[in-house]
């Protein structure tokens, strides 16, 4: 049960991101002169306007003819008429103004590019609730909550956008998105083509689906990123499973742990334990999605590389169990304790609340079923199998829904996708997401970058003076791609003319 | 109300059609080699097994995990495993059976090209009713009949014949519709390339919707055939409703015309007048559809060129508004009783009973908002123009819903779909709806191709003896196509080898 959770609430967490090395594909861009966004310059200021726009319930029937408000932001400043363009991201499974304020990028370039930023908000998240304060109350409210109801969405605002902003009308639209917004970006572009010239989707493992990868590739990754962070790290965390079972099988174990980790509710039930491996596992996973390569603040405040941090603490594996867990508790006080103000550990969080939990629970629970495990041996922590039947009958008895693990396959194309065009994927080698990635170019026009040093979507984070040379030659290359999407997009424009 | 009731039923006519002169995309192939399917020769025998797939009566929700049944068949006599492929028909709107029996063409190339038939039947058609006879019941019942669930059938289909039939995963897919489902079979290539390696779409008016095409080009088309089918005939007919309407006028004018048509039930109110004419355009528009060069059985057992042989009677406008009723009434009989049989004529009917109306009524009225009028001057209807507020009441009323007529080109692209590829649009010049569909090239994998003599999608039809060489040279072209698609399928399943 706790371990679905945490399965659960793993990509509620995908969202702008960090990187660094030299990616196979950017080796021969060594010499490549870097894009004016990226030379080092002072923060952008982020203004934008909110706006709302009238959304269809149900974009697929025609039973209900409700609808509801989405929010979407406009940020304007650099948009030419002549020439310009509109960024349009794809809002994932949180509050649109958080992703907005960790998606740089798009500020970043848009005076290069004279775009108009568009920040669409994905239903059922923020301020975008079908139902107001019912829209989670059971499955018939929760039943228009579905990428295809999203994308519907964006290609009605789109096409709202073009038909009301002077000047819009005959603009290339560039869709952006990162994590679960990477997806859709993706998949926007593969479904609506006419609406948008091409997508940039960031850490999109839109592949981490029914027998695309091995389950376990994503823990795998974690442990890699915890191995090579510090001698012996992984290896504490997994000796650490078993000193929890051993220490908590005793009486006053529980008690101690409580104390021993400054947990702000005491365990006090065998059950509990698992509760707290997940929390703990969670915690891990968290850490090497954002293992940024600045000071940042996007999951929780986190020093720069906080792996390598919360490595420093674990160097050593071979101590007592109440040793090793006093150890642990210090690296799980850098990711929940960075600021210092903390007084207690909270083992029912591991990050921002700007996410949508209970909506990403739903969505896993339908559509977006990822098979995750582990085995302990590839990776650092407890095995655990991918039980599909027990997934569902968790599924069924939280949502009382079904889940359809072979939907999205059919839906988006699976690995089969080559006819498509116009899309970047981008992938930190560091991001445990890039695992359910695309990682090698497909075609000519479905292209990846991989970006060695990089954690979650680093590339869509704000221009930083220390991030590695690497994101910043990803990110003059994808500006390299949209300027071409939009030179032929007026190309073809002048033809028809 | 009884136009809507006309517009509502045009397209419900739309399937396997008639043929004859040069097209241009086609003149230069006049030397090609004709494809060993279309020299002459027995007819094929239609032999095919019939079968069911539980579907989702959803695909796009999850609050209820409700399934129905719907039927297929298959033809695989000639089907190769090694090296062969699959043909799916995109079934529309009506019993599967009948469109099987009128998609010849199918079965004619079926040995060329190695393939395995299969006829998929579309949701709330024939016996594939998601409420039984429920389904048409009210609104609630209705929702799921829609194209994207339409299509979500199609790709669960063809994912489980791939699954389920040995020898059938790596083989290469090949959509084919005519009229509803050659849109069908179009869309579903953009939508699901990864399913289908090319559509075959034939008289498919993907533009017959909002602001593509003028909505008088569908009556103007009818009316030229009949212009150029004889003497005056055009005109006769633009003159008889004003003729109806004056003997009508009189006390005994119901009684009179009510004689003079033989109709089975006489006309008795004000009202039944409109009804009449309704019909009487509705069989005009029927002739034009299925003007085919052989005597046929589509819509109606029918003569060779029928409308010339319906022209024979209205050489002369000149004469008095009886008389010129009398002769539009032998006109009326070529159409309602070529076989003899019928005693009398029965204005509540036009065609087929295959066709599904009610399905199809409430189609228009939802997704499918097809825009028609008339103005009486490059027609020979009585104006009518396009209101759309009364068709939307119209629609209310009748079930309950309202018509969203932007929907079909934010879905599907209207006419930006330049990104897609490997679809044919072919299109008789004189069927009507070629003027909602595609005549000319988009790009090099978009083809158009145009057959002068053909009415609606004769090029689905079986070979036939009194073919024009023109629908030869298409069913040609097309064949070939088919081929290119599947050898490059081929080709690119050895590159990943």
């Amino acid at each position: 049960m706790g371990r679905r959770s945490l399965l659960l609430l793993l990509l509620a967490f995908l969202t702008p991101g960090a990187a660094t090395a030299v990616p196979p594909a950017l080796r021969a861009l060594s010499s490549l002169h870097l894009s004016t966004s990226f030379r080092s310059r002072p923060a952008v200021a982020m203004k934008y306007s909110i706006h709302y726009i009238q959304q269809k319930v149900d974009h697929f029937g025609f039973h209900t003819d409700k609808t509801f408000k989405q929010r979407y932001l406009i940020a304007d400043k650099h948009w030419k008429e002549d020439g310009g363009s509109i960024l349009f991201y794809t809002g994932n499974e949180g509050d649109i103004i958080w992703f907005c304020n960790n998606t740089g990028f798009m500020w970043d370039v848009a005076e290069e590019l004279k775009a108009m930023l568009v920040f669409a908000e994905h239903r059922y998240y923020g301020e975008s609730l079908p139902f107001g304060a019912n829209s989670f109350k059971d499955s018939r409210h929760l039943n228009f909550l579905t990428t295809e109801q999203a994308l519907a969405d964006f290609a009605t605002l789109i096409k709202y956008l073009k038909r009301t902003i002077p000047g819009a009308r005959n603009q290339p639209v560039i869709a952006l998105g990162g994590s679960y917004g990477g997806m859709l970006a993706a998949w926007f572009r593969m479904k609506y083509p006419h609406l948008v010239v091409g997508a940039l989707a960031s850490s999109a493992p839109i592949w981490q689906f029914e027998n695309m990868v091995p389950c376990g590739v994503f823990m795998k990754i974690v442990t890699t990123d915890f191995r090579k962070s510090g001698p012996n790290c992984s290896e504490s965390i997994r000796r650490s499973w078993d000193a929890i079972s051993r220490l908590t099988e005793k009486g006053t174990g529980l008690h101690w742990l409580s104390e021993a980790l400054h947990l702000c509710t005491p365990l006090t039930e065998s059950q509990d334990v698992q509760h707290l491996k997940d929390w703990i596992s969670e915690t891990w996973v968290n850490l090497a999605m954002v293992d940024y390569p600045y000071e940042s603040n996007f999951l929780q405040p986190l020093p720069a590389w906080p792996i390598k941090v919360v490595c420093q603490y674990l160097k050593n594996p071979n101590v007592s169990d109440t040793w090793l867990l006093q150890n642990i508790f210090q690296a799980l006080n850098v990711y929940y304790n960075y600021s210092g103000q903390a007084r207690c550990l909270n083992i029912s969080e591991t990050a921002t609340s700007s996410l949508g939990a209970l909506g990403w629970s739903y969505q896993t629970c339908t559509e977006m079923v990822m098979p995750f495990c582990s085995n302990g041996i590839d990776d650092m922590f407890e095995p655990h199998s991918w039980n599909f039947k027990e997934f569902s009958d968790d599924c069924f008895k939280q949502w009382g829904v079904k889940p359809r693990p072979s939907w999205i396959p059919t839906m988006y194309g699976g690995k089969n996708i080559s006819s498509h065009t116009n899309i970047i994927f981008s992938n930190g080698e560091i991001d445990p997401w890039s695992g359910g990635g695309v990682t090698k170019d497909i075609t000519d026009t479905l292209l990846a970058i991989v970006i060695p040093e990089g954690a979650h979507h680093l590339d869509l984070r704000a221009n930083n003076a220390f991030d590695p040379v690497t994101v910043l030659l990803a990110r003059s290359l994808e500006v390299r791609h949209m300027k071409q999407w939009i030179k032929d997009f007026y190309a073809s424009l002048g033809k028809m003319h």
